[in-house]
């Protein structure tokens, strides 16, 4: 299997880290320093196959690399763990451009929404790797387990590398998502990310973060 | 039964006033010009309930009215109508603020999205009416009759006026809606809105424009 990092700290990379911990991969968790507490606590929690570094140690260590920071530090990130160290590699690209500096409910950035993404962004910074964006538009319970919706729900993939797209699926299918929905290259990522302000709104109004989306077709 | 405005003589409008006319509802469809050909040819096809005249003739007539215009002009139609045709009514805002100036796919106009809606818009145009967002989500085969997408998908209500969303609701009953969630206020409509992105590549993903959203909950 291979080697995973995990970029971020949160609790998006706590919950993705540990199901691929509990599926069988090596993870290592990657934030700013190499003496985080909350990465430490993680690691801590989930035996030897969980390691903690920097977000270059964890980018040079991860063949298949999860972006889980929040999406207002993922360029200033990737730019930390060293571009070099993406070369090649599938990265699952689970960010949001949500700016919550307006106040409640967020919007999203404009500089990287609607006419681009930071899907599209990631993809610009690391031309040599092949960006993947999919789970960011479902809580992070229900990202490493579908079901826990309460159906059977759609998720959607977007990237230029058909490669990269079905080793993502593959991930996929490992957190129960049966039904995907490859909407194409990583431009596609508008579309992905403008479902948060629905997400958020939807969110509000039935008080539960455990929902999900189907494409009913 | 309420007499019904349809505002638009595109393929939205006549889909939805055809299908109102089936209901048994009287509906007057307006356009620019009391002698518009597509309104018209729609009266003629749809019997003695069916008549046509100008966006103001229609706003007059109408004790619900359905804005069924392009976003780009729907505010100018507003005003074209009468903004004092429209007061202690219920307007169904259908419109989506497209801008397909910048080529295909469309984006949304920046000044009507992300921290603004075309619904809003139309509220403070018309602040004596009760504006709900709904049905913008779909494609017009699949508003008139939610199992057009073969499932029971979930449609959004957003408004200021409780009331106003009832009567709405209720119509949407009659188009099979059967799973309904009230956003919110009229300020929800930025998340309705921004669901056109992902409409738009799920539709060129999958080739098929009779899908909906559900929420799996």
């Amino acid at each position: 299997m291979k080697k995973i990092a995990i970029l971020g700290t949160g609790v998006v990379g706590n919950t993705i880290g540990s199901k691929l911990i509990k599926l069988g991969y090596s993870v290592m968790m990657g934030s700013r320093t190499n003496n985080n507490e909350k990465a430490k606590a993680w690691v801590a929690g989930n035996g030897n196959n969980a390691a903690t570094g920097t977000f270059s140690d964890a980018a040079k260590f991860g063949e298949i690399i999860f972006n889980c920071t929040k999406g207002e530090i993922t360029l200033e990130v990737i730019k930390l763990a060293g571009p070099e160290n993406f070369k090649g590699k599938t990265v699952i690209d689970i960010s949001n451009p949500l700016d919550f500096s307006k106040g409640m409910p967020p919007s999203l950035f404009p500089q990287w929404s609607n006419t681009n993404s930071l899907g599209e962004e990631i993809q610009k910074l690391l031309p040599d790797a092949n960006i993947v964006k999919t789970l960011n538009i479902v809580n992070c319970e229900v990202m490493v387990d579908a079901k826990r919706s309460g159906g059977d729900p759609t998720m959607f993939v977007s990237g230029n590398n058909a490669e990269a797209k079905k080793e993502v699926t593959a991930i996929l299918t490992k957190f129960n998502w049966n039904d995907v929905i490859d909407l194409g290259d990583i431009t596609t990522s508008r579309g992905a990310e403008s479902l948060l302000p629905i997400w958020i709104r939807t969110w509000v109004a039935t008080g539960n973060g455990h929902f999900a989306f189907k494409i009913v077709r």
